[in-house]
């Protein structure tokens, strides 16, 4: 299995006080060693960065910390490979252009039985069930919204391609497009929002402590995703197995609470406004 | 305009000795400073580094100095913008999956009335012509074949899509699955391969000197592709316009000289074997 990490927030924020603990959980804390990356969005643009080396130890990441990269969302992951050799193209987060838009996404978990994807637009390039579950969503998307649908109709989708995959294993991920980030959880995912008023926080993996009153400003939202919290003095929201979170601007804008069918009765999917 | 580079090796090496002299011509020897980016393929994966800073200057580009990547298939690209805003998404090399692989696109040159591709499969992230130009190469090519073709039929079909968008303005690109480097001239393009007896070689930008005989095997082959040679000691080949070069494993395995239409007496579209 592997760890997840996503960040959405209102104002370009580096995300290295959480990274600096989790990529301990890539060698030194847990055992998460078959490789790590992380992508930015700037802009409609995105820095990726892989490596298929241990995340704790990566001069690649020792880079991404030097560079302290501001973004408004940011997905990494570190990997204990499950299928597909430890190399480049197994890596996550994987990357495909959707309506002319970088979606980035990352997997935690195990799929079995995917379907057959040699004949669709998007194809997977490396071995990973993680990469050829993520081509299955994007290609189900183009077939069903040749231009980009709203965004409701779009998580409506999103959700319903997920019960598919997820019919076939583990399925916890975290999705972006630069402008919102969704995530599922089968097993395990939490988050937490820092806004006003700012205060302490301490990691779990090494104590190191941080206040973040004194780097962020009282309009500032901070969404942190993640399969395992990283601090111990925060409260986490536990994810259901089967929920969806729908975050914008570093706020939750919808969500699913555990299995879908409790919510559909209003013929939706469960699309929630909870903001 | 920009500037670009290219390197395509039948053993992993590292492109460091070009990639210095080239990244001064980023805002110190010559003026493409409105970004700059590497990439270089790794298995089927792909380590791509881009920076909206200028080449010469730009921390991303130092850090590229330092990893001494190693890779059958770098592609460099450094800006002077004409089209599109100097921003990330806007960088080159551009990258798309088709057909399960990594293709790796940077183009020097202006481009206008390009096709729609609001509905196309392939669109564009950023509002560059060079995006757009990939974005309609790798669409038509899907349209063409569903699946991969065999390599004389996929570079016959390069070429054709490559004459209608040439007719929209200047077209010096050089493209890489990772596996070939395929590289088409409208005005500057220059290439040459390194091969035993390996010698020295001064670099154009700076002077600097190396012995490749140190750090090379007799079995060795390098072939850099460039808009401008980069040493000053050594015969690079200049592309004729209308020219397309097809490597692999450092050797040059087909050349169209200059009009294509000069060579298409027996059909093929001039596809020479010339090894």
């Amino acid at each position: 299995m592997c760890q997840l990490l996503g960040m959405n927030c209102n104002t370009p924020t580096d995300i290295l006080f959480s990274f600096a603990g989790f990529r301990r959980r890539a060698g030194l804390t847990d055992s998460h060693s078959d490789g790590f990356g992380i992508a930015f969005f700037e802009g409609k643009g995105v820095r990726i960065f892989r490596d298929n080396k241990p995340g704790h130890s990566s001069p690649i990441a020792d880079s991404v910390e030097q560079y302290k990269i501001k973004s408004l969302n940011v997905v990494a992951h570190i990997r204990k490979a499950t299928q597909g050799e430890v190399n480049l193209e197994n890596t996550h987060p994987f990357i495909r252009e959707i309506w002319g838009e970088n979606w980035v996404f990352a997997h935690n978990g195990n799929l079995t039985t995917l379907p057959d994807l040699s004949n669709s637009y998007y194809q997977p390039i490396g071995s990973t069930d993680s990469e050829a579950a993520f081509c299955y969503m994007v290609n189900q998307l183009k077939l069903r919204f040749r231009q980009k649908p709203a965004e409701q109709g779009l998580f409506v989708a999103i959700q319903e391609i997920t019960h598919e995959l997820a019919e076939k294993g583990t399925f916890n991920f975290i999705l972006s497009n630069g402008e919102w980030m969704i995530a599922h959880c089968s097993t395990n995912l939490h988050y937490l929002t820092r806004r006003a008023p700012f205060g302490k926080a301490q990691r779990i993996d090494d104590d190191n402590i941080i206040d973040f009153s004194n780097y962020t400003q009282d309009t500032d939202k901070v969404t942190l995703i993640t399969t395992f919290p990283l601090t111990k003095n925060e409260i986490w929201s536990k994810m259901e197995s089967g929920g969806f979170v729908f975050f914008k601007q570093g706020e939750k804008v919808a969500e699913i609470l555990g299995s879908p069918k409790k919510h559909m009765d209003d013929g939706t999917l469960g699309y929630q406004k909870v903001a």
